[in-house]
């Protein structure tokens, strides 16, 4: 299986890279005004030392869009946008990772890209568990798999928002062989739950590194609480935001990642045949 | 699917019980001892109109039993001990859950067992996780199913300490259609992020009721960090304790289970056909 394999693997010793995260209010529905805060934040996580930097959901274009801004700013991961997106990766040499409306044929989907640090385009994710009537006015399609792929000498996924609230998300990818979780969101009042147990108890439950990239501030009424965080395979809180624009960055050491697996065996002592239900 | 039915259920208006929570050092080893504990700690929680106290892992005995002294102390349910304490729960007229190894042909297996208001055995639940050395140097059974039994008009299981830890074990319960879900545990150093952050988080995540009993004090150099507490649908840490012996109550409300339930349909949200990889 998957996991016996990501369990067994030989982590090359004091490998590590540096994740930052950008929590802010965003340009509403201005994807170039969007793009010029995408550039100075990449910018400024660059100069800090970050190797990746993570973004919020629907960062380019802001969340609380409604269907027809949706459907106008939508964006296809070959045009324009997303190419000057590339670009600011490249120049930086620093990966990216950010929401955005994705145009996949008719439909929209709530999507983030991953970037890598020479501006390829490594890993769009297709929101897989829509939030209630904001996110269903807005998306027609969703993805239907949770894919993990090798970027930096780790196993990397991305979940959005909604999606980290169904433990089945994180470990499907934790299952995947993931080390790191990428999270953009866009959280409202009252979910505090969420960013301040929930997102811990995921990282701790699979032994992974969880990036959770929040707003703040408020959208045409709709307000986000910011408390982003970096945790730990062990839920460690590594770095946390409160309510403001703040900037957050964390190593993620995969020496620290297998000294956890091999101190607490919890995927291996998973008893799967017992979970048929979960499936069904 | 079972959770669709739990979904539309009509819930009384108004339904109630109160749920107690037992912190406690116990009495190491001396389960006579054990039984007199038990006896005190009903009386004070059915004064403070308790419905149902809640104690730790194997209360009865103690947790750090090894091998030897889990097998000296093994009960059967049919035995005087197990029914000393149903004339506990029918005196008191409460309902009680603890811990207490069980004798399980010639092995013994990590158990918890349901005693209604008036005495009867309603549910014996046997670990399903085992953890680590100690677990697993006593106990030669586990258990291999999460049943969810009615009591007081209310959907209710059980799990034992490190089997929570598992997203899968309450997510089974949730299935089956949970309100409730009673914890005897014993939680030891570091791992505070358990009790802090996934305990209500597994309450948020499967919109049930949670009650976590912990020990505190220390067992033959095993400390436990107490930390007890009892959660709400929503993630709301209704009551909860430091690290001496305490004694928590809150209210289960049925009403409220059913507001929180129709304000996020998480459950009804899960997309289980995509979730393959978690039960095989």
């Amino acid at each position: 299986m998957a996991i016996a394999s990501a369990a067994r693997r030989a982590y090359p010793s004091g490998m590590s890279v540096n994740v930052a995260i950008c929590q802010t209010e965003g340009r509403f529905a201005d994807p170039d005004a969007g793009l010029e805060l995408l550039a100075q934040e990449t910018a400024a996580a660059a100069s800090a030392g970050a190797d990746l930097l993570v973004l919020p959901e629907l960062f380019l274009t802001g969340y609380n869009l409604g269907p027809d801004r949706a459907r106008a700013l939508a964006m296809n991961c070959e045009g324009p946008r997303i190419e000057r997106a590339r670009a600011v990766a490249r120049e930086a040499g620093i990966a990216l990772c950010f929401g955005f409306p994705e145009q996949v044929g008719d439909e929209v989907a709530n999507s983030a890209v991953l970037i890598d640090e020479v501006g390829a385009v490594r890993l769009i994710y297709r929101k897989a568990h829509l939030f209630g009537d904001v996110d269903r006015g807005m998306f027609g399609v969703t993805g239907d798999r949770f894919p993990v792929i090798a970027w930096r000498g780790l196993s990397l996924g991305i979940a959005i928002c909604y999606d980290i609230e169904f433990p089945e998300t994180a470990r499907m990818m934790a299952l995947a062989g993931a080390d790191l979780v990428l999270v953009p969101t866009a959280l409202m009042p009252p979910y505090y739950v969420v960013a301040d147990a929930l997102v811990p108890a995921r990282a701790y439950e699979n032994q992974i590194y969880l990036a959770y990239a929040n707003h703040c501030g408020s959208e045409e009424g709709l307000d986000y609480i910011g408390h982003s965080s970096i945790c730990g395979p062990d839920g460690a809180v590594l770095a946390k935001a409160g309510t403001a624009p703040t900037r957050l960055m964390a190593k993620i050491d995969l020496a620290h990642l297998a000294e956890v697996r091999r101190r607490d065996p919890l995927l291996a002592d998973r008893r799967p045949s017992l979970y048929g239900p979960i499936a069904s």
